[in-house]
């Protein structure tokens, strides 16, 4: 038998811990038998010693099979951001790409956060319903080849609970934990091809390139070897991405982005992850792909098919409530802007009431922030540099513009891309 | 306010915690406000990432000042032995000192381990009593100089709680921690100086040298620090302390000792701690500290001391059951013995029942080994290495025999003194 302080001091010691070890600890913690007390420390151990790629494999595949592992029964391909204030993608790029023919069974989270999840999101459609049966999923995605779903299934309960005790043991920031606890909730999920948009940046989960770019090495090696090919792309998140900050909000500038009139770096951004999604599952080479999926958004059947994904689901698109309460943030100088902090925006929305910081902390959808100049632009004095939407909370005008940077000279455009690993 | 998880996150990052980010941890545990996970969590980013001499010095601190701090309102002399197996110096040390006009107010624990604590094993002198009042420690103490008593006072709950943590979480083996574990114990029970017998080798806390000195440099500077002159003696702890082994057994080898008959490596130690005590106290060389010492041991003083303490607390010196069912472990060759497993020694000393393994479990006193040889002993075959002292609980002859390791060639004796640091 093992004994999990002898675990705790091997991987103490730097040593690598063998499936058997791991299997030990994961499943004895999920079963109440190691008490969080040990798990934490073995977690700080790992956080602080490392684990190597065999161990990481492990530890996946070890939260992988702690509970259900969806068979969806077609190739299907998911995307997975690793979450970013005004992060909107999933609701414009699963029609998009379903519009191509890609079959897209995405299941998505709530959350705690700056703003709901994109389940939260795409509840502040009318009607709209994000929970069914996999039966029903499967149903679904044949017939329409798009699914928007919640979680379901009982999917990886070892790393809910791991997840859980990281987050206040101070032990999130570990590259090893972070890769396994995305990829065995993707593994289990059931897709054939995943694309990860990990992003990086003040108010992301990966604040410098380096360690951005070795999560990504993990993951795709981890996809890879449980037979999912996967691509991981490491995108800017200094800036909120697009205009619009909050639930309802984000859900309306994802239409307006399905039609062809999204923000720039939305725009690029979908265009991108998009033809990646296409090329992975038709085996097409990326410069074809990037065509169709521009020309998709031109012709406007990505957002057909988002249309069909709502009207299936029982959303009214017509009924999305935005609140009546606005105020301009009006800009006190002249110039360029410098920076926007992400994070201070994402956490002023959620005082807003966009987002939970308990779990049973209700969600105001018609809240949250549309920007109107990002990084580079151009400001005068007396331009609005944002219209807040409120209700019943507020915030000081003060502490929106400090979210602001400016400069007085040219500030050139930041980069959205930085790299694409797989 | 201070954030457990900034400060988790701090020392993660190997930064300098501040004495008061170290007292909201600590006495945030202590008063329920911080859950075990956090603090085991904590423990492990200390134990990985270090303290630096002002973390301890503060660490150290906030436990001595968590509960009582004893005033004895008197100089007197502590004596701390880390624990090692066959380890009855305090019983022969105490009242040694004792004749020599050290006062000595001596607090010993009960504990889990191979054998009982010190106390454990002075109760195996039948009558004896070990818990008395403050007031009557002093009392005693200025009639006859020495008192031999159970711990007393709300002394350090911090490191209490703290330890008992370390003890299931896998960071007992750190030497910040350890350090401020051990001292601020010390500091607040009273002494004004300290002499701590720091065992090295296998079966003690600190297996290597290196870490001792450490661990001794940090405690040394500490005492002084708090105005206590502290010295380390790191002393051999590879084989068991003597001949004797368990409570009544050990008891009897101390009254030997204290007639000038105990076993030389016995003698030679208490000779070594009694001199650095006595010179402490007096401010005398130590060279003319030995002489006095090694006399009191000739002309039986330290025996008369010892007889008085023992009847000042209701004892009977002449009543010390030792089990009679015996067994002799035979030398299955001849050679000389080339090393004596003292953690395998303690362990089945423990398992025949002279130790705890949880606090509930009763000591059976008479029980345990009275060794025939010593690491560089020649033996024949068919000799007598052992003799087992046992009541209802047997172990396998063979587990006894597989403490001892034979060679052909000679031995050397092993170094009992490996440093002292003051």
């Amino acid at each position: 038998m093992y004994d999990i302080l002898e675990i705790i001091e091997k991987k103490c010691s730097g040593n690598e811990l063998t499936k058997a070890e791991i299997e030990f600890a994961v499943m004895g913690y999920v079963n109440d038998e190691i008490p969080d007390y040990q798990m934490s420390s073995l977690l700080m151990a790992i956080k602080l010693k490392g684990m190597t790629d065999k161990e990481v494999i492990d530890l996946t595949d070890v939260m992988l099979h702690s509970g259900d592992v969806l068979e969806l029964g077609f190739d299907s391909v998911d995307k997975h951001s690793t979450g970013g204030v005004g992060d909107k993608t999933t609701i414009v790029l699963a029609p998009l790409v379903g519009a191509l023919g890609v079959k897209v069974a995405k299941m998505s989270g709530r959350g705690l956060g700056h703003t709901g999840g994109t389940i939260d999101k795409l509840e502040s459609i009318s009607g709209f319903e994000t929970s069914m049966s996999l039966e029903d999923l499967k149903d679904q995605v044949s017939e329409i080849g798009v699914a928007l779903v919640g979680q379901m299934g009982n999917l990886c309960p070892a790393d809910k609970k791991i997840y859980a005790l990281r987050d206040v043991s101070g032990t999130v920031g570990s590259i090893p934990l972070i890769a396994s606890s995305i990829m065995s909730k993707k593994l289990a999920s059931g897709a054939s091809k995943i694309v990860i948009d990990l992003k990086v940046g003040n108010g992301a989960l990966m604040t410098n390139i380096e360690d951005a770019r070795e999560l990504a090495r993990l993951m795709v090696k981890i996809g890879n070897l449980f037979g999912r090919k996967t691509i991981c792309v490491l995108t800017n998140m200094n800036e909120p991405l697009g205009f619009a900050v909050g639930n309802s909000l984000e859900v309306l500038e994802s239409i307006e982005t399905l039609k062809g009139n999204g923000p720039s770096d939305l725009n690029d951004l979908v265009i991108n992850l998009g033809s990646l999604m296409l090329s992975l599952d038709k085996n097409m080479e990326t410069l074809e792909a990037i065509e169709y999926v521009e020309n998709a958004l031109k012709n406007n059947s990505g957002y057909e098919k988002l249309l069909e994904v709502v009207k299936y689901q029982h959303g009214d698109i017509d009924k999305i409530s935005v609140s009546n309460n606005t105020k301009e943030i009006v800009s006190p100088k002249s110039g360029y802007i410098k920076s926007i902090n992400a994070l201070k925006i994402g956490e002023l929305a959620r005082k807003l009431g966009a987002g939970r910081k308990t779990k049973d902390d209700v969600i105001d959808p018609g809240v949250g922030f549309v920007l109107h100049k990002k990084v580079s632009d151009k400001v005068e004095a007396g331009e609005s540099l944002a219209t807040v939407y409120y209700n019943d909370k507020i915030i000081p005008e003060a502490d929106v513009l400090d979210c602001f940077e400016f400069s007085n000279m040219e500030v050139s455009k930041p980069t959205l891309i930085y790299e694409i690993i797989k």
